[in-house]
């Protein structure tokens, strides 16, 4: 680490050195040489067979659930463009993920934030918001979300998938970082609670390679021709020489262990963090994630936030737009700090610098 | 070649035979091995930046007007959205590409289809429509056209050219068989005549592979942002691996000496098609191209086209849907024949099936 390199406390990368590159080349040269007339080739506009028919079987769903794309975001411009005419009501956490509500608004979408607590949304707001306005869409991050590193806990889940039944809206769950948790058990997902209304949205970004850009849908069987019909229309068909890449990797059983030992890695990364924060930023909030790649500060308002975020790079760290994660603009006192990948060295003096950072900020 | 099997003049498929797996084996290995770090993490919206420099060398435009993408066919829908408002007018020549006519009605365009004449739409449909509505863009394929195989002449290109300085309009150049010209010489692009009205839409899915779905689009320098902002709104940025891979081909020299291997397989195949239909479907309308995938026949009212296409396959053919191709629905008498994809003997015995067939179909 370079102590006159600022220490970036932005985009949530996986760690560069975990990706598993020699198992990339050994499995590309594999799936290449035996399906090479069929990957380069045209194909079908709903992906790979073999890595659909791999996550219907991992997932326990039927082979035309699942949907691959190039990247699980596009798949939210998807369910935009399909599910959501202009001006009509999408809801989102607030914070969320800055990307979702672009999305949303690209379509004209009148987007409605429901506040998060340290136990996913308020649902009191939520059930409020609902009676103004019934959503198309309600897009959430159950699982460590991005950006607060909140995980919605069992009941408040229940109670949404009981309202997506009454009300009849579609949820949205993004779910990439599910498979990282590094303590605890996971609670079951929108999927496996309302599967007639969630569209499960995921990808290998977080637990093999982003650059490849492998996404996949899993959904409800009466709203899937809908979705693959509009894959088909956008790009003829998603890339297939990345989703045989995929695909031949799973085949050899390495996704498994290549999870755990990102687990291995990152887990450490976390609990340094929150040793950090806690001996270095005492009584200010934050989120104790159990997994993922983020947690938050939600600084009082006697720092100023703003200043921060924008003096940040003075201190030699670089700070995350907090208010592009918020649906109304707020979000100045909203700090996303992303951990996995950056050593434990960098996060000790990252939370060093960050510290005296907000301490310069006081009003 | 199965007697029994039926012969498909349906998708343009490339060749699989011709498609280069074992150099595709070898970049992937060194490319992955030497840029792994880069390809399979998280990237520029713009794609794999070698790759772009790369395509900005070969057509001798600015690093900014390159933009990657995930298939040639994903930026229709990139150019809809963002210049397209529900009700504008966009223009089409007729027929057009089915995919093109589906991706501008998707976004809620009126769609305007100008006839097409053996060199190119019919300028005097052209200006009346422009005298009507003013279209936001001009979809065209001007070189060995999908799906009439027509190549526009360049007078009709100059005075397009005029017409989109003087009017306002867009053009959007749809361009991937520009490279597999057959016998004389390319006319100028439009890129080329109206640089600063013209966005290039080309892919490598012709000339190497279609299944890596590589993209690219050259814009003129005022517009690219736009379209870059749009790529990372989309899906964060095109695939990155299968980016190396064309750009590690593409290093090594081997593009050009492909393609002309491509057009030493792919000419005879059309002369062999053009020789069948002159011997027996003497006084039927086709287009002669002299390039490209496709020619397309214009069957005469002698003949019920509609039940022909529904009927192909009692006589061992399949075709496609003539209608698809035309804005209006027009198109039960138009048949398009790809040729690259057929060895010679299966378009003999194709073309004397489909005699066959349209004999049985005289009024």
């Amino acid at each position: 680490m370079d102590k006159n390199e600022p220490i970036y406390f932005t985009r949530g990368n996986p760690a560069t050195d975990a990706l598993p590159i020699d198992d990339f080349r050994e499995c590309a040269d594999a799936i290449f040489k035996e399906e090479g007339r069929v990957l380069f080739q045209y194909g079908h506009y709903s992906g790979y067979g073999p890595l659909r028919q791999w996550i219907a079987d991992w997932f326990g769903v039927a082979y035309e659930q699942v949907l691959l794309g190039n990247s699980s975001m596009e798949f939210l411009t998807f369910a935009a463009a399909l599910f959501v005419e202009k001006g009509d009501t999408v809801f989102l956490e607030n914070p969320s993920y800055d990307r979702a509500i672009t999305a949303m608004k690209r379509v004209g979408a009148t987007v409605v934030g429901i506040p998060l607590e340290h136990d996913g949304i308020d649902l009191q707001a939520f059930e409020a918001a609902l009676q103004k306005s019934v959503p198309k869409l309600f897009y959430i991050v159950p699982d460590f979300q991005n950006p607060a590193g909140v995980t919605i806990s069992i009941e408040k889940r229940q109670r949404i998938a009981e309202l997506a039944r009454e009300y009849g809206f579609l949820i949205v769950e993004d779910a990439p970082y599910r498979f990282l948790r590094y303590q605890g058990e996971n609670p079951p997902a929108f999927r496996e609670l309302v599967p007639e209304k969630t569209l499960h949205i995921s990808s290998f970004s977080k637990i093999m390679s982003p650059g490849v850009r492998v996404g996949f849908l899993i959904g409800p069987k009466d709203i899937m021709p809908k979705l693959h019909k509009w894959s088909e229309d956008t790009y003829i068909h998603p890339a297939l020489v990345t989703e045989g890449i995929v695909y031949e990797y799973c085949r050899r059983g390495l996704l498994e262990p290549n999870i755990e030992s990102l687990k291995a890695l990152y887990a450490p990364r976390m609990a340094c963090m929150l040793q950090m924060l806690d001996k270095h930023l005492p009584g200010i909030d934050f989120i104790r994630p159990e997994g993922g790649f983020f947690l938050s500060l939600n600084l009082s308002d006697e720092i100023n936030g703003r200043a921060l975020q924008e003096n940040a790079e003075k201190f030699g760290i670089v700070l995350s737009n907090g208010s592009g994660f918020f649906t109304d603009g707020q979000g100045d006192n909203f700090v996303r700090l992303p951990f996995c990948g950056l050593s434990p060295e960098e996060i000790e003096e990252g939370v060093i610098r960050l510290a005296k950072a907000i301490d310069h900020h006081r009003i």
